[in-house]
């Protein structure tokens, strides 16, 4: 199931699923441009993994951690399909990066790696907006990486009978290709980063975990459109703007 | 006025005020100790400043700042007066810092200087518990200041006409006095902090901004009891065990 949460033309806002090229609601089946797309969950945080791809490691100049890496986006931070991002003011280098996003489905702490599947709802597809001019020069990365709308999200929650182990995920700015990878080229697992990240703290349902981005990230400017296509979620899309 | 928010004998969430050594609800007045003290607010994230008392910036060996330096207490970090935090596992160093938070009013976003204030709710007390043991290695200080209630806040949110400017908060451990300060020693003003953050993001009412910690941090043990006391604000007390 891909699920979908929309705002119809009567500003009723409901939840609904996503077949093939249109969206069934308890009201009728609509053609998804002829509804708002909502960001699919509301997240009381975005735990993001900062490095879980050996190739974008390598073209940042950075090692491969022993552990994940962590950094937060608080709930500001979130966006939809559909959606035009404002750019934070006066920065020259705002980057892409497509990642696959972890949906949990229950509020659970110290989940074993074995476990680790039961609390996950499904998959989405996350842009991790990056501010590069703040975030090489901070120690947190919260100029950086929790500017307003940081993170859209969606299309839709798909379930995990739709992700394979491989899924690809990829992202093309004004429809040119610019990054190509898969989750079997993760450097962490599911299970390991659902397991790490609760050892120190509960995940509500609809919190995310982020799993990091490939290669060939690079800059925005204004009036690009982004699609992230995360395999058996489908295609999240957004533009972005400079004020 | 001083702000409380409880649960009473039969499970209702009220708010009230604290008058004195009383809790005035709309149902009678109640002895404190009479009722659960919940956080005087939900905030949907926490935006800390790392370093803005001189005199703890060198006990902690880094240098002044140049813009404050910023990092994120996401709301599983929440804890409120009374309670027993428990530590995370398997960690040597987990240390106490006194702040005063700052609690946001109004929905906000590119605040000037000078309306600063306007969109200030008043002030409570924040324990910004710091796990060392990762702090010291990681690049953003997930594992080491966003654990589960990491964040102690409350008794009451106090308004801007009972914190001076130059306000006290000290701390103590099992009634020994270990930090002692005043917002009059702060690196960054209250109208910096609230302008420099809402260039970033939207704060939502009931978001804090925490203002760091002056010198004198140091490990708590099992059992320990702290009190952070703001002055205008009262006294936060909570203790911490380990597992």
């Amino acid at each position: 199931m891909r699920r979908v949460r929309v705002r119809d033309d009567a500003g009723s806002i409901r939840n609904g699923e996503w077949i093939d090229d249109e969206i069934v609601l308890n009201t009728g089946t609509y053609d998804p441009s002829a509804l708002t797309i909502l960001p699919p969950v509301e997240p009381t945080k975005i735990v993001c993994v900062g490095l879980n791809y050996a190739d974008h490691a390598a073209e940042e100049d950075m090692s491969i951690p022993d552990r994940p890496m962590l950094f937060l986006k608080p709930p500001n931070t979130i966006s939809s399909h559909g959606d035009t991002v404002v750019l934070p003011r006066n920065k020259d280098e705002v980057e892409f990066e497509a990642e696959i996003g972890i949906v949990i489905g229950t509020q659970c702490r110290n989940v074993d790696e074995t476990d680790a599947m039961d609390v996950v709802a499904g998959f989405t597809c996350v842009d991790d907006l990056s501010n590069r001019d703040d975030q090489r020069v901070e120690q947190n990365w919260v100029r950086g990486k929790a500017f307003d709308n940081a993170a859209p999200i969606g299309p839709v929650v798909a379930g995990p009978e739709h992700v394979p182990e491989d899924a690809r995920v990829q992202l093309a700015v004004n429809g040119e290709k610019r990054q190509s990878s898969s989750r079997s080229e993760w450097i962490f697992s599911l299970e390991e980063l659902v397991s790490e990240v609760t050892q120190y703290m509960t995940l509500e349902r609809g919190d995310i975990i982020s799993t990091g981005t490939p290669a060939g990230v690079g800059p925005l400017e204004d009036g690009d459109t982004v699609e992230v296509t995360v395999e058996g979620v489908g295609t999240l899309e957004h533009t972005v703007k400079r004020e």
